[in-house]
């Protein structure tokens, strides 16, 4: 049974871009044939008051042969009453041939770099193909992360502009992308949301908000935004695009970000989606289909693909010796461009 | 965050049975007081015709700050097919101050003990205090441990029988545990039930049968009978009792246990079950009132009794430097003797 720590899965080379956008393309290729056990996460809150909570996420890729738990720990007062990130996750994998737990392992790198890279295959198939200015609303880990998976995907990006509350997030933001991405070009928005979204091919909100900031008039013909966060964006921006697509419409509507505000409020009919992105990968749906529509994602996360991508992690640290047991406390980005596969 | 495996758990000193037995007892008070949460387990199954499975146990215990997950692995045919144990557990804990992972660990150890401290504490409130002869049906893990567990609430034992189906586990069985507990009696029954079961004070069956083994002719006046298993126990034994008391009806009744057929058949009803045990620890219901009252238990397992064993193994261990990660294939009692605390 292999212990990987954050810097065990970096030294194996698990900060890979172009793995984990494929392992989450050939995952939803799993999914739509029923090669997947996805059941309902289990929530256990400590105290209402703030929420803190420990999640469970137990999935099985049946072809993999494996089948996994994430364990995520979500503790909004952690950063000002310890200094400690308001997320942790672990990963538990067992392989389902005789049963036995091959590997226990920090889950930050996994969840991050799958949910950006949810995104950024949403964004191979509903942005066009011509993208080249993406703007950020948010400039923290999700952000960043977002950055190098939409790169990927859409190579034609030549400029990122970012606004953030605070003034030197953007400036860390920038300072650490333009060290890994020396060919982009960076605009510093000072904190001017309105700056980053317009005229932006692909807007991405990345932030914890819980308000309305990305107006519908600031999002131009042809645009693809990406909704990471919770509610970041005004009720109008889902009622006025042409197509809204989910990662799990199912898992959405029951939440609290926007769409699943409007859902509730009845604004919002289950035939208002288009569909879920893994109906696109495989064909089932056609993604964009005219250079001016306007395209809406909003992901919720697939503990699944965090199952999958945990075990392609797994396949690269095999036959290690790696053992530190330090939960990470920090960035994924401290210290870690040097093992960063673009 | 310590990883433990079962070799670092016997050298910390957790094969503690005063030790289990006091968690369980003092679990059982936190529960009644409400502060334990405890989920529906979620269960994955890999393959219907074999039942291979993979269950996930969370559960906190609020006033000792500590959340934990059970990764149950049960693979019927390990044994014939693999030369494996059919069952294999991993549990996770982590602290609900910050929500970080402090342990992982080899979770057999503190899954058996558990299981055999809850039989044993429900023996000490529905047993003959004067209780001299238990009889085993089965011989092989459990029945192992509970002897150890049993011996301990009933310091009156004197005379312990054990049939098994097979001759060499009757053999095994006596082999192991005359080491451990040279002032016992044991007597092998040549695999003849009834042999073990008349006469006994305490009847145990710890058997994977699926078939009625056990008659209610059998049961002398003044039995405590403890049902481990599945359906090992002809229906009319259950039936003849004078208080059924449960670990948890509402999980047992949706089980396929002895009592659970007889509940989904409609020949035992709610208020037939006694109580469930905790109700019996606090005090809000009487245990043994009478000499000659015939008592039955049944255990379901109570996932959150192994987050606050697992926790307590978790405190004898801190602080050591205690690294191998192989999950345990062997019995718990292979090479366990000299650390085990009696």
């Amino acid at each position: 049974m292999l212990v990987l720590s954050h810097k065990d899965l970096l030294k194996a080379g698990c900060f890979n871009i172009p793995m984990a956008l494929s392992v989450v393309e050939a995952t939803f290729g799993k999914y739509a044939k029923g090669e997947v056990l996805f059941p309902d996460k289990v929530s256990q809150i400590f105290r209402q008051e703030t929420q803190e909570r420990i999640n469970c996420l137990p999935a099985t890729i049946l072809t993999e042969k494996v089948c996994g738990m994430k364990w995520v720990a979500v503790f909004p007062p952690n950063p000002t009453r310890h200094h400690l990130p308001n997320l942790n996750a672990t990963i538990l994998l067992s392989e389902i041939e005789t049963g036995f737990p091959i590997a226990v392992m920090d889950g930050t790198l996994c969840s991050d770099l799958r949910t950006a890279s949810i995104s950024a295959v949403a964004a191979k198939y509903l942005a066009r193909k011509d993208s080249e200015v993406i703007g950020f609303l948010g400039a923290g880990e999700q952000a960043k992360m977002h950055l190098l998976t939409m790169r990927h995907v859409l190579p034609s990006l030549k400029v990122c502009k970012v606004a953030s509350r605070r003034k030197e997030s953007e400036e860390r933001f920038i300072r650490q992308m333009a060290d890994i991405l020396p060919d982009m070009q960076f605009v510093p928005c000072d904190s001017e949301y309105e700056k980053a979204a317009s005229g932006s091919d692909v807007v991405i909100t990345a932030i914890s908000a819980q308000l309305p900031l990305l107006q519908a008039e600031w999002l131009g013909e042809g645009v693809f935004y990406c909704h990471v966060g919770g509610w970041e964006d005004d009720y109008a921006v889902p009622l006025s695009v042409d197509k809204i697509v989910t990662d799990d419409w199912h898992s959405v509507k029951h939440r609290t970000q926007t769409i699943s505000r409007l859902y509730q409020m009845g604004k919002l009919k289950d035939e208002d989606i288009y569909g879920d992105l893994y109906e696109i990968v495989v064909g089932t749906k056609k993604g964009r289909t005219s250079e001016k529509e306007k395209i809406y994602f909003n992901g919720v996360g697939l503990s699944y693909m965090d199952i999958a991508l945990a075990y392609e992690f797994y396949k690269k640290a095999e036959g290690r010796e790696c053992i530190s047991l330090e939960t990470l406390k920090e960035s994924v980005f401290d210290d870690a461009k040097r093992y960063i596969v673009l």
